[in-house]
This record gives C-alpha cells, structure tokens and sequence, in this order.
C-alpha cells in the first residue's frame, strides 16, 4: 500500500468539494470568498480530510456522508492557519511556499476569511444531509468544542503565553493535545460519526480516540525534531524557529533520540488501537507515515 | 408598558446566564476566558437576546428554550465586535466607555477570544437540550448561515471594501441587511425555532423575517442619524465618524427629515408584521425604542 499515492488522490478528490463549496453568486462578496479560496487551496496534504474519509469507510459508512465532514474540518483547520500567520500571532508571510493570506488581501480582509471560513466549516457539518440530523448535531456539537476554547483555541492561547518562558512537560503535553490534537481526534471521531456512530462507549469510537491521541502527539514530536534536524528546503520553512521564539518543546525534556523513541511508542499505540478492525491498511501506513515524514 | 424597564430586566436576566456559560477549571485557559468575559459581559442593551426571548414568548415557546439561543447569539454579536475593534479593522480603543479588547489583552489574546467566543456561541445553540434535535439543528444552521460569508460577515466585506468610495443605495442597503440585519433576523428566528417553529412557509416564520427587516434596517438609519445630529456624551463615542471616513450612509441619498420618514415607515412595516399575534407589546414597544432613540 502506498500511502503516499492515497494520500494525493485523496486529496484531488477533497480538493475538488474544497473548491464548489466555497462559491458566490454575489459579486460584492467575491473578494472575501477569493480570500477563504486562496488559504484553503494551497495543496495542503489534507491529512485531516483522510482521517474522517478513513475511519469512515473503516466502520462501514458511505463516502458522501464524510465528504461534507473532510470539508469541515479542513476549512476550521485553514481558518486557524490564517489568523494564525497574521502580524499579531506568528507573522509569518510564507506558508506552503506561497504568500500568507493577510501579504495577498490586507489584514482586514483576512481576519473576516478566518472568521467566514471557520464559520463554512461548522456550517458544513451542521448542513450534512446525508446523515441523520441527530448525528449531524451530534457532529457539529463535538467539532465546536474540539475547535474552541477547551481545545484548539485554548491550546493556541497556552502555546502564546508560554512563549519565552520555561513550561513543564505537563503544561506541553496539554497545549499540543488542545492546539493541534483537538482537530485531529475531531477529524478522526467526524469520521466515526460519519459511519453513524455517535455513542461515547462504542469500542469503535474509543479506538479513534486512542489512535488520534497517538497519531497527534507524534506528529507534534516529529515537528520539533524536524525544526532541529530537517532540511529547510523540504520543510518550505526556516528551522530553528523554536530556539530563536525560546519555545519549550518536546526537546526541552528529552533527547533528540529520546523524542524519536516516545514517538514511536505513541505510532504503536496508535497502530494497536485500530488493529481490531479489518481494513485498518490505510490508516496503520498513515500513523508510520507521520513518524517518518521529512517535512 | 415600560420598554426601558422590560429590557434592564432582561439584560440581568441574561447577563447570569452569559456569565455562567464561559466559565473555566483549566488554570491554563483564564486569560482567555478572562478576555471572552471582558467583552460579553460589558452592559451592552441585549436587544439580540431581547427578540430571542421575546420572539419564543410570542409563539408560546418556554424560557428554558430561548436562554441558549439568546446567549448563542449574543456571544456571535461580541466576537464581531472584538475582531472589529482591532487596530486592521476599525482601530477602536473604545467601546461602551472601557478600553477596547485588544488594549486590555493585547491583539493575539484579542483575536482569539473572538474566535472562541464565535465558537462559544455556535456551541451553545447545537447544545440547546431544551428544543428538539432536529430544531436544535436546524437553529445551529439557520445562526451559522446568518453569521457567516453571506451574512454578517459578508456585509462586514462590504463595509471595508466600500470605505473611501462611493456606493450606490442598492450596496448600501445589501451592506446593512447583512452587516447588522442577518444578526437581528436570526435572534428572532432563533425565537421562532425556540417555539418549536422551523417551518420556513409558517406565518409565524415570516412574520418574524418582516419584523427583523424593519427593525434592523431602523436601527442602522437612526445610527446614521445620531451620527451626524446625537449627542457625543450620549452616544458614548464620537460623532462625524462617517464624514470622517468618507462612508457612504442613508444621508448620502435623502436628507435627514427623508430618513426619518423612512425609518418611520419601516418600523410601521416592523410592527404590521407582528400585529396580528397575541402578546406583541413588548416587541412592539421595542420597534418604537429603536425608533426614537438617542444613543
């Protein structure tokens, strides 16, 4: 199985609904809806989308019932990346190698496409047909808290008020499960809640649990080796970034070859959490595949 | 019937409850909290959670089913008014009398809060255990819509897009029914749905669509009005704004006796809509405040 390849049709399907749903008629709004477009259409790998797709098909659900939900949580995800580089938070100018939002469309216009964006994404959920609506609500309920102040958000405002200052390892371990975590378990229990499981004591729902903490901390581990040790040319972004803002990362408490081993205990558990269930290929090889991605 | 005196009551009724729903146990997330709190809970009138409780009385809905929505859509209103606040968008160091978000939190804390407060409030109507799923839903989508790329934020495109330049009158009124209007159609919508109504052809439904687009459209031609002929000290902010940022108002097309004639007219229409149901008073009274208001 190439993930990879799966991985990149995968994405020129998400993309192509990533696209018609962010469509106006209205001429006078074309510029902010341009705007949500040009964040959200950058050939991201829509790791995201694959964990919904996936654990859907894993339990049994039908590829139209994810669909609305892999575009959900891509659009909150892309909302996040725009405010995220804007002068006020990270001030980034480059991201994935092109222009940031806020360089192309002004810092006005990019904080409304943050805010619409984020807004299309819960309205996706809330609007998917083809599942029954108390699964829809059941959805949107869950993607807002995991996107909001007891998640991402929350994790984002911990990862600002750490910066340059010493943070314990209990501290980290909640901002990255809040700041890049919560989206992920979300995107994999969307994905759940696509099969039409909605009940917080079904094994299959606790498996996407198990399997996203796992998959999310080790993609945040692999983060910080890579600024210490990746190649910046593959990256698309400078390294060393975490020692010049004087974050505490995974690295502030363990060896480089330490952080190496936690992640791939963490990928194991991931791995043996979704063993279980037959026609797990797929997302096994994406758990690996983060552990061992160069960029 | 004293409006003044129904809406001080409402207003500490609701304020427990907004109060209530942004509460933390996580150390770790007081700052943001501290800054959701900030702004929602700076004495605003709650006109928006006043036609959500009103709206459900009406159609012999219960409390218990308006609180959340009267909350959910309070919180959206803030969090427009945070991220407006910010020096890319209007630069206010003021509003109400205190120090703006962002002066208070700094802008990254500031547009968070914003983000998580949007979020907050979308949560709160998805989780309204007090109306059915499906209402719940439906409400959820109806607020996400009103919000969002063709609603209010859209109309927030409009405003920025249009700053400096002449518009014509039919994208001056697009603006307002988007900008301020989307928001005040769906506090009442949100009633209607609290009432258990989410049929769109219920005379009930539309009665509410006519009495929001009267009362918004008023409530955006007497801002115009106070802006050029109200008192500073009043309004709580300064006058002349518009002049000063070249915008295109009501005034740019009829004098200031034409639009008062025009906002008449429209509240006429506002009141009209609801005459027909038992118990409008208070919904009547409060077409005829924002009619006659001075800040």
């Amino acid at each position: 199985m190439d993930i990879a390849k799966l991985l990149a049709e995968n994405s020129e399907k998400i993309d192509v609904y990533l696209e018609k749903y962010l469509q106006t008629d209205e001429k006078e709004l074309e510029t902010l809806y341009e705007a949500m477009r040009y964040s959200t259409l950058s050939g991201g790998k829509r790791i995201r989308p694959f964990l919904v797709m996936e654990f859907c098909r894993l339990f049994g659900g039908c590829e139209e019932a994810a669909i609305p939900f892999a575009c959900a949580i891509e659009y909150v995800h892309t909302s996040s990346l725009i405010h995220d580089d804007m002068p006020c938070m990270d001030n980034d100018a480059l991201r994935r190698g092109r222009p940031t939002n806020h360089v192309v469309f002004g810092e006005d216009i990019a904080l409304l496409a943050g805010d619409a964006l984020i807004t299309r994404g819960y309205e996706m959920a809330a609007r998917n047909a083809e599942v029954e609506p108390s699964t829809a609500l059941a959805a949107t309920a869950m993607l807002l808290y995991h996107a909001g102040a007891v998640g991402m958000m929350g994790g984002q405002e911990i990862d600002l008020l750490s910066e340059g200052k010493k943070t314990d390892f209990s501290t980290l371990m909640k901002m990255h499960e809040k700041k890049t975590g919560a989206l992920i378990r979300a995107a994999c229990l969307l994905g759940v809640m696509a099969a039409g499981i909605t009940d917080e004591r079904d094994e299959r729902y606790n498996a996407a649990v198990k399997y996203a903490r796992g998959v999310g901390l080790t993609f945040q581990i692999i983060d910080d080796i890579l600024d210490v040790e990746g190649d910046a040319a593959l990256l698309g972004k400078a390294t060393h970034a975490d020692a010049a803002l004087e974050k505490t990362t995974f690295l502030s408490f363990m060896s480089i070859d330490e952080a190496k081993d936690y992640a791939k205990k963490l990928t194991e558990e991931a791995i043996a959490a979704i063993a279980p269930f037959d026609g797990n290929e797929a997302l096994t090889e994406l758990a690996k595949f983060l552990l061992t991605r160069k960029k």
